[in-house]
């Protein structure tokens, strides 16, 4: 146990007591309480950090809300950081201004990259922010056997950072089946929380009786609910519902309904995955405010469940509502429909007015990997494929969604060889081992992206982030694969051995160095050279994202080769074998 | 972290899954779902202790509910098991057939007594009850510096408990004023909570910038709200409001309209203090949920109260619902109106049915003191009050009130010194220090008992619990200080020299081994005894147990003399003085 300061303990009180001058006094507002769900007009005083009393104070500067409205600081209770291709400091600058003052992250994409090390990176980078990032410890590292990840993260493993301040409890439990089949090693990682740390779930569809061994295994929350009746169940079951809206999944329309009087406690709204272009255009937190109360929702119940429902599930004492001794992290909205976010005071400082963040913000100076992806030099003929005179397996691109079908065809060859079918709009996937070192590469085709020339290619692909290319022509590909080594990770758009366009993103193939807007600008000309290229989707390097994520069906693409996730075991590129 | 039991663990998990035979299942009942707020018919299966999963599955025994209502079992946040009279295991056997399953116990009324060996007393006696009882470390020993109490606990002391796994946070902080005045030792105290375990609060009337400040020392709930404002303004604060219904403090009726829709899970009900008719006649939190629900609360939201928000607000996970994984403590009701208990489940274990206990409760085997009182033998004129022919200071006793007024009176005398005023109904008040040894004695007089002969007294007195006699004659009252002595503790009534009636607390001179029907049993006849001797008062013993209390205004007697409460310090018999 800490030993507290009792002396800035006891200054606290006094100026609680009105025996000393309080630092700010934020007065004429409406103090959105989420304690008693109403709508006080009262003066709020702060006092080296938090919130101390309400009502009149003497104070060193009083500043006036003019009927605003002043909220708690919102908190997101489940995120990947790394979806933001953000480090931390870049995604506090950008979250921070739509008033997020708290955020519960999982960083089990870094820690697929760079393991325990990545974890740390991330923590580390955490420190000083105006933003209070705390971690979920990645309980599914790698996510499958079936491909080739940085690292293999055991209990033991997890167990070396389980008392570090910043870590709440075990993240996602993905290998929902090893839970509800009682896998050891799943439970030996569930065990870490020793029963009093949270544990998130991760679930998608699971209903009845093995819903219930799930629970029992460990995980008390959701953020997977893609149907009402499924959140439904697991909420009457005693789970704690996360209505996901972030920048993969959409959920905040389907899953309203189940907000009510009664089950809103239960219930939190958070992003999962958020792209920087999304937080840019959209905001944060204060984007699904917006929405859900334009879709109906009580304006106080909806701050309540990035809040008060959000500090309450995580165990964050002290946080997640306006109280004396909580912290002063507040967000000044302009009304509670535009939820608008005017100002937002992190820890009694004002860091954030009217969309900019008002505080320097240092980059992380934690040490990392140099950035060089462990990948052999690539042979020409790396990627051939032989011409065996049948039907091939081939994934299809469902329009928005990440799950995939499994298609059969025949494909045209020349010299013995496989070759795109440009006007069937099927092209070659080639997944490239990033992290052993042993240069594996998976290769098949993929039916949807509408490219008729050249290559794209990313180093961001769920969840081991191996290179993912897809491309017209094997020089492109190549090029491509070779860029991203060149570059410590990152995008590219080729044609054939020209790059037409690149994002670096050299925080373990993740994540840029760089502000949002540079990144989204990047971004932007990436999408701009795969159009060219002739690619229809409207995100491509998304949907490349997820083809080689092993647990979503039907057909998917690791460095091993395809997985048929249906029966959840690799199959051949060749129907006959 | 103590390494799980995975064998056990799993078998649970393949019991949730259906794959082998659960112990129990519930069917044909109506589930009160605290999660969703509605009543669900369906089957609730048990395994090993926990509830595995809901709908049909093979069991070893079946049991139909016949259309009655299965609710969580019932959780007490905060009461003082010794004003029961009854130890942990007596009182486990009275409590679990009214359905509670958990209790929260502040032991402070024996370790006043016994200090840090009385806290461990309760903890040893509570372990392998049908009842699972966990404590908050008394923060308040003794009470005030202007009594003789049999310990001083300071934080060191406190410290050394703190690891026990029954020991949940910190017991209410009942000096308040030195909370919010920032009192070194009181924050040493709580500072012993690390931030992150749960502060019982105790700040009756307390208001605007000293409730900010005593909230920032620390205490997060509060069960002394007497008016509904004070309730509305402590629970907008951001504190959990206990509404507390029990044998001294009757708050229900205001309290209620503090419960809505919003408030509702900030608010608990508790009792505090339950006397052993009030156990036998009533009940205990059923009696709650009765009345609760007759002045119109929703019976779900009633349930949830004595359920779910408790096991919140203490952090007690897997309690306080019906959910896979969570404990099978259940509680059978015949209906949601009369809160009428059938059956009571603790640990899937049916442990009470229709009022009566079903398992073996054995007796705690923990050693504790002889139970003799450190008292020197009295001189016959040790408590003559010299006549110094002015006005005395008398305590007047309010009806059904702890407070008191002080009057101001001439007395009779005789030979020179003092005598009781029978015809104006003003006793002699002793209270003898029991704890020390140095045989301190402080003497009164007090109005409004009717005692018209002999004398009553008992060994339990708040907070210090010395021993505490009223009476006419010298006699009386020395005899009844010397049987209290002689049986080690316990409560009598005399006349002269004559034992009226007894009943012995040889633990700590607080707490019978007897059952709570042979408790009640013996204070009937106290009861009668004092009656005999002209006592008008319903519970007189109740009366004389707050009378040296020196929190209560306006006058009290500890060992060390008068003290005028409102002013907060000792004062002379005599007004000259």
């Amino acid at each position: 146990m800490n030993k507290p300061d009792f002396r800035r303990w006891q200054n606290r009180i006094g100026a609680a007591r009105g025996d000393r001058k309080v630092d700010l006094l934020l007065l004429g507002g409406k103090v959105v309480n989420v304690f008693n769900g109403t709508i006080e007009e009262t003066s709020v005083a702060i006092y080296d950090g938090r919130v101390v009393g309400f009502g009149d104070y003497d104070a060193d500067e009083k500043y006036d809300l003019k009927g605003r409205y002043l909220a708690p600081g919102l908190i997101e209770g489940h995120i990947h950081i790394e979806s933001s291709k953000l480090t931390p400091s870049r995604f506090a600058e950008i979250v921070v201004p739509h008033g997020t003052s708290t955020v519960i992250a999982d960083p089990h994409e870094i820690a697929n990259v760079w393991g325990i090390a990545g974890i740390k990176y991330m923590i580390e980078c955490s420190r000083e922010l105006p933003l209070d990032i705390f971690y979920m410890l990645p309980s599914c590292v790698p996510a499958t056997s079936m491909e080739t990840a940085g690292a293999v993260l055991t209990a033991n493993d997890l167990n070396t950072l389980l008392e570090d301040e910043s870590i709440l409890g075990i993240g996602e439990v993905m290998n929902f089946p090893g839970a509800y089949s009682g896998d050891y090693d799943i439970l030996a990682k569930i065990a870490l929380s020793a029963g009093d740390k949270p544990i998130d779930g991760h679930a998608p569809g699971l209903t009845g009786k093995n819903l219930s061994a799930y629970m029992i295994a460990g995980p008390s929350t959701d953020h997977e609910c893609l149907e009402l009746d499924e959140a439904v169940e697991k909420l009457s079951c005693g789970m704690r519902i996360m209505i996901r809206e972030g920048s993969t999944a959409h959920n905040l329309d389907t899953l309203l309904p189940l907000i009510n009087e009664q089950t809103e406690r239960r219930c939190m709204f958070v992003t999962d995955d958020k792209r920087p272009g999304d937080l840019l255009d959209e905001g944060h937190l204060d984007y699904i405010l917006r929405r859900a109360v334009s879709k109906g929702l009580d304006p106080i119940t909806a701050v309540r469940m990035v809040t008060l429902n959000t500090a309450e599930a995580f165990g964050l004492t002290g946080r997640g509502g306006i109280s004396p001794g909580w912290r002063a992290d507040l967000v000044l909205f302009e009304d509670l429909q535009s939820f608008k976010v005017n100002e937002v005071w992190h820890g009694g400082k004002l860091v954030a007015r009217d969309g900019t963040i008002l505080t320097e913000v240092a980059e992380c100076k934690a040490e990392y990997y140099s950035g060089r992806l462990n990948v052999p030099e690539l042979e020409p003929d790396a990627i051939l494929v032989e011409d065996r005179q049948c039907r091939i397996r081939v994934i299809g691109i469902m329009p928005e969604q990440i799950v995939t079908k499994a298609l059969s065809v025949y494909m045209p060859s020349a010299d013995g060889f496989l070759t795109s079918d440009i006007d069937n709009d099927i092209i070659k996937l080639v997944v490239v081992d990033r992290h052993s070192g042993k240069g594996n590469i998976g290769i098949g085709f993929v039916q949807g992206f509408g490219i008729r020339r050249g290559a794209i290619g990313s180093t961001v692909a769920h969840d081991s982030h191996n290179i993912i290319v897809t491309g017209v022509d094997d020089n492109s590909i190549i090029a491509a694969i070779s860029h991203l080594v060149k570059i410590g990770g990152g995008q590219v758009v080729t044609d054939g051995n020209q790059i037409k366009a690149t994002l670096s993103l050299p925080i373990a193939g993740l994540m840029s160095d760089k502000s949002v807007t540079e990144v989204v600008s990047f971004e932007e000309e990436l999408i701009k050279g795969a159009r060219i290229n002739g690619c229809k989707l409207k995100d491509p390097f998304m949907v490349l994202s997820f083809l080689a994520l092993p647990v979503i069906p039907e057909l998917k693409l690791t460095d091993r080769g395809l997985v048929d996730v249906v029966k959840f075991q690799p199959v051949s590129l060749y129907e006959k074998e």
